[in-house]
């Protein structure tokens, strides 16, 4: 049997953000019980030119929506980047869920050899539907899902690579 | 046409690598630049309880070989894990894409439902092989890869994400 562009992608997506989720509310926890002010780790960054944790999860979830979009061939949903609290992330992190959920393994297979046309840094690129899945959105969402981890790790917060892979 | 396993793995692992060797050139050029000793580097950490520079490669590099090992039914080669200069870790790249390179399609394809085992926390855990590829073996390779990112970039080497998603 044959993988499928769907398995590849979707329950992926949702399994890596749910984990995200529950590296949030161990966040949450940390600061109630240490007494530290929320937005400090909101607002934190790794650099002073990275973005910070909120805008970090805005983007892998920006990828992930934009993906499952293009793949289905249906509009990408528009969020308006506002998140500013952890409950705030949390949901927007559902609503990505959900519309994820939304997508169904018959809209997006086949997609695999679809013509993807990005803009990036102000040129045209083209993609196949994997080539967009592998070496585009991976990557990257793999990037800003790390930072986020990296970001609270950083800064104190006390999770280990299983909170970031989940169980098995 | 579908997707293969080889597609969305040997060539994704080995243009991540390539991504990777690259941004260590950097971090060679700017140690030189900034007469900044190469070891401050290799030994730095993100958090005192992670792992530092050289060990997230190692770790980046034993994911990879690992998979493409257990999808190939072949036994995995086993590295010593004594990289302590930029030229070595280079060198664990080199090694492990060459490794990569070896493997080919007909030894990987079909392993989408190949029962992989691993030893995890002291207990066994089965994967089939494209559920071990997405669910282990990409967020674990990410994990790394980012982490090694994020310490180079938060000592100030002059990188940005398109170093670690590669051009287009």
């Amino acid at each position: 049997m044959s993988m499928t562009i769907y398995q590849a992608s979707i329950p992926v997506f949702i399994r890596m953000l749910e984990n995200l989720s529950s590296i949030l509310d161990k966040a949450v926890a940390h600061a109630e019980a240490k007494k530290i002010d929320p937005a400090i780790f909101i607002n934190a960054r790794l650099a002073p030119d990275m973005y910070p944790l909120n805008r970090q999860i805005q983007i892998a979830t920006d990828v992930v929506k934009a993906c499952a979009a293009r793949l289905a061939g249906i509009e990408v949903p528009s969020y308006e980047d506002n998140e500013s609290t952890f409950p705030e992330l949390q949901a927007r992190i559902a609503k990505t869920v959900a519309f994820l959920q939304s997508v169904s393994a018959e809209q997006i297979n086949d997609s695999e050899e679809r013509k993807i046309t990005l803009k990036l840094h102000d040129k045209a690129t083209g993609f196949l539907g994997q080539t967009y899945l592998f070496n585009f959105v991976f990557p990257n969402f793999y990037f800003h899902l790390t930072v986020a981890y990296t970001i609270l790790r950083h800064n104190g917060l006390e999770i280990g690579k299983m909170d970031f892979v989940g169980d098995y």
